[in-house]
């Protein structure tokens, strides 16, 4: 019940592509990570998954197009549809992420960037 | 599975503590709220609340104490906690709040500034 800063959580961790969870709130789980580049096509069959750009410009891929979210801005990538999460131009962008507990990094894709585990900060 | 400008939804509604819904994450929703001056004592029994403050300081009353949470930060009010949300010296803030879709406003208090229906914008 302490109020949690957003940068200074940021300041903790450097790795991208590696969520970090800062809050539950009832299954669910507040997540804070740091991208850049492309990510892996994956899918989340169960669950929805939101995005919030707190620096930088996302760009969420599906299969037949590619939505720009901006700094102040979110997006819903709802269950079953296959996204890419991706930076361009070299940025790091900086998101917060809501989702349930059970949620896969990838979904049922095993890649060198999927994460099993997200620390606690 | 378009992009949600958060300022361009605030700019849609002005009424103070009357929540609008701006998406779903599951059996989750997204709120946005303009809230000015005390609310109304109450808990939710079953249900946590996460409060995100996107413009001004809101000041989280709790039985023993109070939390200040500014621009940038949220707090995260627990199952069956009281709680009191206020803004101070006339200052308008504004929040996303993460809820279940099932939460309600003032929780079992009914007060004039309760609202049973949050419009969707």
């Amino acid at each position: 019940m302490k109020p949690i800063n957003l940068k200074e959580k940021l300041q903790q961790f450097s790795a991208h592509w590696h969520p970090h969870r800062i809050a539950e709130v009832d299954d669910m789980q507040v997540l804070l990570a740091k991208i850049k580049g492309p990510f892996v096509w994956h899918a989340h069959p169960e669950e929805d998954e939101l995005f919030q750009v707190l620096q930088g410009t996302l760009y969420m891929r599906f299969r037949n197009r590619v939505e720009t979210v901006r700094q102040g801005e979110l997006i819903v990538v709802p269950k079953g549809v296959e996204h890419c999460p991706e930076t361009r131009n070299d940025e790091e962008v900086h998101l917060l992420l809501f989702e349930r507990k059970t949620t896969r990094h990838t979904g049922e894709v095993n890649s060198a960037l999927t994460q099993n585990h997200y620390p606690e900060i």
